[in-house]
């Protein structure tokens, strides 16, 4: 394919993209496939001879619409939300046809640059404190990772490399693995399992902090768990608290658990991966409050701020923590000019080498949509999750079981696990929306997510009713067949 | 900006990367732009209301593009190739569309089965043994990672895990952090540095094997250090072994490292980042013979197969093994049959959790330009790399400094260091073309990678007679300058 057929099939992709976001609603949003549907479908190997474009055109809806789970219709409220915008598809054409690869300054100054930069404006967008911003010649600074899971990992390795060191200063008979040993990092009972499988890859352990009744890690939890571990000889290193849990959207106490971290000279992640982007709103900042003694703070802008996947926002107070996780080179570590200035090899922030020039869609999206756009974007979300959990709250058959702060809402029916999951399967199987459930302690819940960019009233008015009905129809069939149990 | 107006600014946008690419040779290869350009050039922070497509689509040329290294014009010879095609960026777009984060076969079944078919089609590509292909049972299979580093890494990951085990059934008097501590990876002395980034995460010990006078580890060379280790009461488990090296292209020797690697019941990973793509072309295809000893097999499409970053394929001849690194539960490696057949949740084979619908990049790729194409594409860089290290041959003032195999070619000036340095300054202060160098032992070298899709024979003889010219300034003033040194 030439430049000239380039321009041709590319115009024709860029209307079946917009065709496809704009009908998305009349496609079925989960897919009727069974496992090992496509392989038949295809051919057994790669062919010899060029196909043409069409050919493989014909197939996208042949092969590929049919195991698609739409994660843009407006019928999804799975997991959580994936970020997609026009501007955000748009950066990524340029992205894709720059194709630079910026692992380091020289591979690509402009790749590094904007990338400070865009950080350094998405930081001000949820008032960090300046010590997280690159600026012009701060320490700190702001990275793009591919997910919030690697962010977990660096910021876990940086304070690992940073605690073996420190130690080792101090107790100098105390070698690397007996130091290993004894590392202890720590996570709510609700945190992400990505926190565990970063403590997994490090080989560390890690220790679940209790939640309270709202699922929230509060400070005296943290202290007595370090208190125990530190009488038995144990080195606590690193603490993950999570702004927005995965389950429930819950909250753990910043402003107790930070002092507390800082005084014990224990890194503390912030782990805000769906959360974060609501800060963008004053009336939702306070929810980050204590993120000045915070180490490290991470957000995902593919989550939640129409930035298309992947663009994993992460910030550190002190580069030089992170790049010393990787590179122990004493030699290494006397170049402060490289790395406290105008010069940033990010290969040296992250896991993998390479690096696609991903600021570009931050750039495009904070432009075109500004502050005041995204805010409404966030504003809308919040606004129908409360609109489901007043329906909800309507109906006495059904219960929330977890406080409505931003886009999610955990409700269930009054009732046993088994219903609940009979409830589920009923809307899961229906294919009319699509959900996923949660447990909260022994509680089978529905999670109800505010997902796509043009989900509007009526979607989550149709939502409810379909809901209401399934467990209706549920209901009955439920209370013939399950009453003497 | 809805729908309609992205129908027309994707489709001025589709014009811009055609343009871009079919002009990037009048534009110059390296930027000229200072660390810090780009700050001063962009406002301070996000803008309250939304800027127009307009505004943003011209501040491309002026404030992205004067720092952009260029890595697909013909006179980009840098680093290692970053592939770059029309069916690619087609397939980009489309993947951006659909926008699913295929974390989970449910998430996306069309994003899982595809990646599964698509690994299959290119490990047939490179003759892979049988084990390594998922088919419709196999306990094998592929993945996409994002990069190497990340292979090698979660190959390191899975080793450990496995020998751990290993270990303990076998001395259960041993705790987890003793074995640790008596762990040992090993590679090339001339393998890359993510090789001993991932025994860093990982928290093994590491150690380089001494390559040959071609820079090639041989069997002997590993035994030889086992044996060392071993009497020293360590750990081998992890050898990786490099298919074309980052400094000069070369290939460690499989068919006698495989069987030690058997023997001694070390994980041998192979990464093949670069020469990988070569493999396609029957002519090549015996640089890989010995793979059938290997656990995991990694090359970059996204490197020389014209798929566009990121696309990093790996495989595994038992699943099992990557999916035990991350999930230790008993419980969960009961449920053999969710990763043994028909449902695959990636997640378990990755560091992040997200992914995005990669393989629609493999597919486009390999259906439109078809297996021909791309052995056409290898070749051509191949022939122009031979006619490169012809051109330096003639020239006795030159010399040759590893064999040439596929498309890289190390040279230099016959001299000191110094002077080879003082030439490739020239040539990058020139900037007409762009290379970097290498060490190779004492040697600093300059290395000739053959790069961009549309590089041709007239830019092999321009970059050389401009080289050739650049020495002949430079010899003449460095004569008289050092000829009494």
């Amino acid at each position: 394919m030439d430049a000239a057929e380039f321009r041709k099939r590319g115009k024709e992709m860029v209307d079946y993209v917009a065709d496809y976001l704009e009908k998305i609603e009349k496609r079925q949003v989960f897919p009727d496939v069974e496992p090992g549907y496509l392989r038949p479908l295809v051919a057994d190997c790669a062919p010899q001879d060029p196909e043409s474009f069409e050919n493989v055109f014909k197939d996208i809806e042949k092969i590929i619409m049919p195991g698609v789970t739409h994660w843009h219709s407006p019928y999804f409220f799975a997991y959580f939300p994936a970020a997609s915008s026009f501007p955000a598809l748009l950066a990524d054409m340029l992205c894709g046809g720059i194709g630079c690869v910026g692992f380091s300054w020289a591979a690509s100054p402009a790749c590094t640059e904007l990338e400070t930069v865009m950080l350094d404006w998405l930081g001000k967008m949820v008032n960090l404190p300046e010590e997280f911003l690159a600026g012009k010649d701060g320490q700190g600074g702001g990275v793009i990772q591919g997910s919030a899971s690697e962010a977990t990992l660096i910021a876990l390795l940086a304070a690992r490399t940073k605690t073996i060191r420190q130690v080792q200063s101090e107790k100098p008979e105390l070698t690397e693995a007996e130091i290993m040993g004894r590392l202890v990092a720590y996570a709510s009972d609700q945190a992400h399992s990505s926190v565990e499988r970063a403590a997994l890859i490090g080989a560390v352990k890690i220790k679940n902090v209790p939640s309270d009744d709202t699922f929230t890690v509060c400070g005296s939890a943290l202290k007595k768990v370090l208190d125990e571990d530190k009488a038995a000889g144990l080195i606590p290193f690193f603490f993950c608290a999570t702004l927005g849990t995965t389950s429930c959207c819950s909250f753990d106490k910043l402003l107790e658990l930070g002092p507390i971290c800082n005084k014990e000279n224990i890194w503390m992640h912030i782990d805000a991966a769906y959360a974060g982007s609501a800060f963008i709103c004053p009336e939702f900042r306070h929810l980050l409050n204590g993120v000045e003694f915070a180490d490290s703070f991470n957000f995902n802008p593919h989550k939640w701020l129409l930035v298309n996947f992947d663009c994993s926002a992460m910030w550190v107070k002190k580069r030089s923590d992170l790049i010393g996780a990787f590179k122990l080179e004493p030699l290494y570590l006397q170049h402060h000019h490289q790395e406290s200035g105008l010069v940033t090899d990010y290969r040296h922030w992250q896991i993998p080498l390479g690096r696609r020039f991903r600021s570009l869609k931050l750039w495009f999206v904070l432009r075109m949509y500004g502050v005041k756009g995204l805010q409404e974007h966030i504003r809308k979300h919040i606004r129908l999750s409360h609109q489901f959990e007043h329906l909800v709250l309507q109906d006495e058959r059904f219960e929330i079981c977890a406080e409505v702060v931003l886009g999610l809402v955990c409700f269930r029916l009054k009732g046993s696990n088994e219903l609940n999951e009979a409830l589920l399967k009923s809307i899961n199987d229906a294919k009319k929306i699509h959900l996923v459930p949660c447990h909260l302690r022994e509680k089978f819940v529905l999670r109800f997510a505010i997902c796509s960019r043009t989900v509007e009233s009526t979607h989550i008015k149709f939502a409810w009713q379909h809901i209401s009905q399934l467990a209706t129809d549920l209901l009955k069939t439920w209370g013939q067949n399950h009453h003497q149990q």
